[in-house]
């Protein structure tokens, strides 16, 4: 028996269950959105640094592999997000998430073409920008989030329910959420629904490379790290990359050398070529309670049973 | 109407609601213990470095205050701790809660005394090791505390549900929760009881001077901040000497110059003095969550409605 769910983000997108797929660089492509959307929660195909053309296959194969709603994420500070955004909705994309970036600069043209806007941010102050900008949802991406985090470090424990209570919109939380119990504490919480990116990088249809998924199932509590405290933090798995940054962080250099170290391309030798020497394995915080590498499929049963057998034993103390 | 609990916590314990207040140097005194356990849950004396003739004051003034359970916190760092536990156990105090140490220095002793031994951990690794020197229970202090935070950072989101997945002990979650929909998150995430120190802070029975009060009432997100990444990390409000603190992380002076201006005696400065310049006003990550100063008994009544309403709310989806 599976639990049914009635919020504002799955009325707003026209989904079963409460849960998106989060965007991740070269990570969420079309077969792992489309089983996402397929299993009754969102798939979110993120553009990463793709050019117009090359993300265009991607959105028609997913199309092609799905009837229900499918979305898109843009990072606005790579690419020519513009064109992207005329592209995904010549296909039919009718929800559009938008991170990094200023919320004026996609939000009236995709509400103009009657789409859904959603935007990402760290914390209560931004939430309240995007909602003035007129956006119809936000991801809330707390610091237990994979990739790039917000410097203040506001976990989501706080983080869900101060803006639950400050911002009326619709409200995803991301980062940390790996399983029923997560979804069950994140609507105790505030949220509407719940975005997992690392989660989903550990099923059988995410295009990972074998070496990444291997690194995530054997990580341990405290090995999605934080790196960058003092510019641009981000959470990775400890690799011989996020270890150089690290040591290059407690010799006190300046932040240029960490910059330069990173440089371009980290993300892609991860997740494309299982780079173990080179690249940057970023996952969140809850990498060291995966431990299994299921279907889209199996992966729902596994977290709406676990959801409503913990909703069920709240439900006796009341 | 209230809702009824019947966890491995509130059984061991003998307490009606699985809240807990948490130990805090100064600001943990008999009024405030004695409020929280007759309110039905279990208040928390700290010892914090005062004398066993200081200490018994208040655990007498405390004994005098109520007839349910009661608890102390030792930290094994500090003082003559032996002496202290000799001199609870007199007073018939039966839970004994420690800190900052290793499992198998008062574990022993307060088995043979016929008392209840729990232990504070900040992750899973330290967790199996105290359970595996027989102690009854665990306080799993996750990043979001005040006060000393353990270096890897691991949030209550992560951290509670690898706990409570691997260690079966009764399961006290710390860190970060301040309201019903916190203890309802908490519990979901697969902990038996929460333990608050700051939310306590503002109530009408908290010692805290004036100063601490308002500079917690009036703190937003992000503003009990975590300085100290390198060497001891530890969360307070933002406040002069915070600003030093970081201001000397930020130069990348050695560690060494963090510890010789924090020096002793800053927490007495902000719990007794509310000295706005010296003192170091601990708080949690929750800070920015708490904005009124209630009495305990309407504290209860605030989170046990509001948990009763959000685990209503979560019975629709099932």
């Amino acid at each position: 028996m599976r639990p049914k769910f009635d919020t504002p983000i799955t009325r707003l997108f026209g989904i079963e269950y409460p849960i998106i797929q989060g965007a991740m660089a070269w990570l969420s492509e079309a077969k792992l959105a489309a089983a996402v959307s397929n299993a009754g929660g969102l798939g979110v195909m993120g553009a990463a640094i793709m050019s117009v053309e090359e993300f265009e296959v991607h959105v028609k194969e997913a199309k092609s592999l799905t009837d229900r709603p499918l979305a898109v994420n843009f990072p606005l500070v790579l690419g020519e997000y513009e064109k992207h955004l005329e592209m995904v909705l010549s296909h039919g994309i009718r929800i559009i998430f938008v991170s990094a970036g200023s919320p004026k600069l996609l939000t009236p043209r995709i509400k103009q073409a009657g789409a859904i806007c959603v935007h990402v941010v760290p914390n209560l102050k931004l939430a309240k920008k995007v909602a003035e900008a007129g956006v119809d949802a936000l991801v809330l991406e707390s610091y237990e989030a994979g990739g790039h985090v917000a410097q203040e470090g506001i976990t989501a424990l706080v983080n869900i329910p101060n803006v639950a209570r400050q911002v009326t919109l619709p409200l995803i939380a991301a980062g940390g959420v790996v399983d029923g119990r997560g979804l069950a504490a994140a609507l105790a919480l505030g949220a509407h629904a719940v975005q997992m990116g690392t989660r989903f990088l550990a099923t059988r249809e995410c295009n990972a490379h074998l070496n990444y998924k291997r690194l995530l199932l054997k990580a341990e509590e405290g090995e999605a790290v934080v790196y960058g405290h003092r510019w641009h933090p981000g959470r990775a798995l400890r690799s011989p990359a996020v270890e150089r940054i690290l040591a290059i962080e407690a010799e006190n250099q300046a932040v240029d050398a960490v910059r330069k170290f990173i440089g371009r391309g980290r993300a892609r030798k991860a997740a494309h070529d299982g780079n173990l020497e080179e690249g940057m394995f970023y996952a969140g915080a809850g990498a060291g309670l995966i431990n299994d590498e299921p279907t889209v499929a199996e992966l729902f049963d596994q977290m709406l049973s676990e959801y409503a057998e913990v909703v069920q034993q709240l439900g006796r103390s009341i």
